[in-house]
């Protein structure tokens, strides 16, 4: 029987799950959530979802193929449902400028911020810091040429580089909150400020944001469970 | 002054530069191809037109800000030339199929090729294999899904994944080449067989794909670069 149904895969604290949910909401599309327990193991379905990778988010619309990879479900969403407000720009140089900072972001930004978290000892904290900021003075310029003096990356509304950025704000956060700094700071990234605020609090997103506290505790746990991991290794 | 001149800033050896010259042949485009010199230096023009990561390739479409990143530059161009064939499939499932095994050769199977040609010892090389025959399994079947029974990935005509797979047929056969073995094998991958050879003759890929033997001689040349470098770190 063909069926419409659409189900997000994820888990709360990963940035990339709370991307198809922002662009499920942004769509006004009702959609089921199942919330995986990835630390008490990986559930049938995921596994069977994604055989690949084993990794959520995945978004399974009705007998389709399960979609995975959350900027490739984003993409997807904006096509599926392409009646709805469009999630990428109409423009193909504006798209492939918001698909090039999308895949920055998770390719090079967003791995500097973890390291942060783990790093052995204060010269790499500080490098990884150095990183972080550099990335954002990047991001601050892309903003002010995305978005033409608007509130988001994507203009009047927020689009595919506000998600693929904004998912990774509580993360942000809390990596900030452990090392009582700001890294985004009014005197170096004004616009960055006061778009990540907005962007928390649109109707879209702010259901989905997870408290920044409630990340800090799963953060201490994640990283004891990695320097765990590593005091183990080095054991052998 | 307005222009449309298209110009490719890329370097012959490289699999990620192929892919926008493919995709502007598919589209009967003319374009200006730039060559690279990477082991003298890069230009002046790719320094600026690619700040962020000072690769290739790079697109330069008139007075557009320029487009970097292989397989963004490949979707910018479809959607740039909406009128010409379809580079990528109409329907959104297709798509995010096509997206994800593209994604997955990128980030997963051409890291383990390169791995095989620098393995240190015959286990880790054993161990690269491996992984290699197993993406190649995983892209039969996919092969065998996407194509339909017709020629391509992209259905009868070279599409978006054909271009991601396909650039890398070269340096698939180097690595064959320089381990005396087959990895896309009749047996094993009979589809992939007869797929690649067609790509290959391709009219919009038969100019672009670099000759094995030369591409051999590149390869030895960057491994002694490499086993160099390690050995040079190691005395350190």
């Amino acid at each position: 029987m063909a069926t419409n149904e659409v189900k997000v895969l994820g888990s709360w604290p990963s940035p990339y799950a709370m991307r198809p949910r922002i662009a499920l909401n942004l769509k006004s599309l009702t959609y089921e959530y199942i919330e995986e327990k990835l630390w008490e193991g990986k559930s049938e379905l995921l596994l069977q979802s994604n055989p690949v990778y084993k990794k959520i988010p995945v978004l399974i619309h009705g007998d389709n193929k399960p979609i995975c990879e959350s900027l490739i479900i984003v993409q997807y969403i904006d096509e599926a449902w392409s009646s709805g407000p469009s999630i990428l720009p109409s423009d193909p140089c504006e798209r492939a400028v918001a698909r090039f900072w999308a895949a920055y972001l998770d390719d090079k930004w967003f791995p500097a911020v973890k390291s942060i978290g783990v790093a052995k000892g204060e010269e790499a904290k500080k490098a990884a810091i150095a990183q972080v900021e550099a990335g954002l003075a990047l991001m601050e310029e892309a903003y002010d040429k995305c978005s033409k003096g608007k509130g988001y990356f994507g203009g009047d509304e927020v689009g595919y580089l506000d998600i693929a950025f904004g998912s990774f704000l509580g993360w942000l956060r809390v990596t900030e909150k452990f090392n009582a700094m700001k890294l985004l700071d009014e005197g170096k990234t004004p616009g960055l400020v006061k778009w990540a605020d907005r962007f928390c609090s649109h109707a879209a997103v702010k259901d989905v944001m997870p408290d920044t506290d409630k990340l800090a505790e799963f953060g201490k746990f994640v990283i004891a469970k990695i320097r765990a991991a590593g005091a183990a290794a080095e054991m052998h």
